[in-house]
């Protein structure tokens, strides 16, 4: 399928100029997510999702609803998260920082609250996870995670499709519902690949959940949360620890009036949003339930293809790829 | 100064833990914006901007300062908004739609409000700009318009970094203080190259302003404008026009109340924020000066390349190249 679409984006790619319109307009991304069958669709569990309740505006509530990540990802902060939650420690916080086109931040602003006894210090290498090649002869390169690797993705951030750098190869896909990049790790260049291991780490896209910290590597605890809110700042990938993302009431973050402060920082108390709860899903009567697109899926192949080569009608030319943050992961609630 | 800086950052990529600490961080980018000379800053004319001043917040007042592209790019449709302009078409009209890690788009809800005479139908051919190579043995590949190659940008909407996919080169950069791409056409794959000629074309990062269109190509007149408030959708380049950048009082366009209609437009009438007037910048008095960093400056360089490779004291891992949104061309009021 992939060979026959590509053949009219060639011929305008080569200058052939307007294409004579197709008999019929192809699918658009969205509309091929509203018709994947039901079985493509992954359900999310309640206890694994943080729900955030700010301050009202005005009468109107303002719910933001967070997926944290599924192991192998970031286990320490995650761990964390779930005790401060049951701690009951993000209640009374608040929103502090928005910076436009980076992040909106949240914790104690005094950053003298006392933080439970019994949160672990995770170093710098639980930005990346291990994955291993479990595959055989009949399935060659199944990874544990699995992974997905994106069709029509490519990554500047990662090696593999640069002509020039530092040698490093790796993969821009999806693991388990969540854009990764993976990357071997061969034990000199010119090894013969027999297996594959090395690690794969979750990246910095629109909506995804990270724990701020100051300078050392492990210092970041959880307490203090971000979400990014402009174009993805992939600098981040591997230098800061992601826990999650906003599958549910972006907007309630990404529409805060921006901080005049240094980095975004409100500069008045009465600018702070107020945090007053956060519950894991499971603990919240009445919460919808949540499903994600499976990224193992056909339906979820041919949306990703679909982002990468806009064939529907408004398209005139296909741009034949896209980066993985402009192809996230479809989340709905269960119809 | 790049092959040097590039070793510590292969010690890195090939796993030898974590490096021993510099003796002195380097710069950050931001803090080699501020060193930059002065001799490095472009003036931006005031002819070429264009103020709109929404309705106030409370009593706080909503300015939003647009840089419209220089030639060559998107002539007829930049002629146009200065007709619409000059006839104080957008006076009155307003902010319509708001749909998050998308755009904000402004105009004529009714879409029945009389255009100007003058305006001209621009075609989807407008989209691209050519380029002529004007080097000869001295200097080489210098372009019309200047082309500056993006140093450690990779891009993951044209061909040249990619395996697979059709046979398209590509370079991305930036052309006179705008992040273009740059697109060679050969007689074919094969030709010797003696010199290049193709089209360039600006590339929709956040902030970008373009002008809306229904499904014909050359359908935008230029009455309907919006800017990206999100992950750079770069699937529309080349199949919408771009004419220009917020540059100041973003923030009052991205952080307005997401629309809950149809692809973000606000559902009631009094979500919709008015305009209240559209001058071009030497039409407003007290107007500040403006300045982009040449991106043909030394600076500029040292500033790409920062954002690429991070190496300031926060960081323990440069990523080693970004995406050409990732690296905001600086601008600023005159010092």
């Amino acid at each position: 399928m992939k060979r026959i679409a590509l053949m009219p984006l060639a011929a305008l790619l080569m200058g052939a100029g307007e294409p004579a319109a197709p008999a019929k307009p192809a699918l658009s991304p969205s509309e091929i997510v509203a018709q994947a069958p039901a079985t493509d669709w992954a359900a999310i569990a309640p206890a694994d999702l943080m729900v955030m309740d700010l301050a009202p505006l005005g009468a109107k509530p303002r719910r933001v609803v967070i997926q944290l990540m599924p192991a192998p990802f970031s286990r320490g902060w995650v761990l964390n998260i779930r005790r401060l939650v049951a701690a009951r420690w993000y209640d009374g916080v608040s929103v502090n920082r928005v910076q436009d086109n980076y992040v909106v931040q949240w914790g104690d602003v005094t950053e003298k609250k006392p933080l439970p006894s019994d949160l672990v210090v995770v170093s710098g290498s639980g930005y990346e996870a291990r994955f291993t090649d479990i595959g055989n002869s009949a399935s060659p390169m199944s990874f544990d995670p699995p992974f997905r690797w994106g069709a029509s993705v490519y990554d500047p951030y990662i090696n593999s499709h640069r002509i020039e750098g530092p040698p490093q190869l790796g993969w821009p896909g999806f693991s388990i519902g969540w854009p990764v990049v993976a990357a071997p790790t061969f034990p000199s260049r010119y090894t013969v690949i027999r297996e594959v291991a090395g690690t794969m780490w979750p990246v910095h896209c629109y909506g995804m959940v990270g724990v701020a910290r100051n300078m050392p590597p492990d210092a970041g605890t959880g307490a203090e949360l971000y979400t990014v809110i402009g174009h993805a700042p992939r600098q981040l990938d591997r230098n800061i620890a992601l826990v999650g993302r906003v599958i549910e009431g972006m907007e309630h973050l990404s529409s805060l009036p921006r901080g005049t402060g240094a980095l975004g920082f409100y500069e008045k108390a009465e600018e702070r949003v107020p945090i007053l709860s956060v519950r894991m899903g499971n603990e919240v009567a009445g919460l919808p339930a949540y499903q994600y697109l499976s990224t193992d899926s056909a339906s979820f192949a041919a949306y990703a293809d679909a982002r990468a080569n806009r064939r529907d009608a408004f398209y005139i030319r296909p741009a034949g790829g896209a980066d993985i943050c402009n192809i996230p992961v479809p989340v709905r609630r269960v119809p």
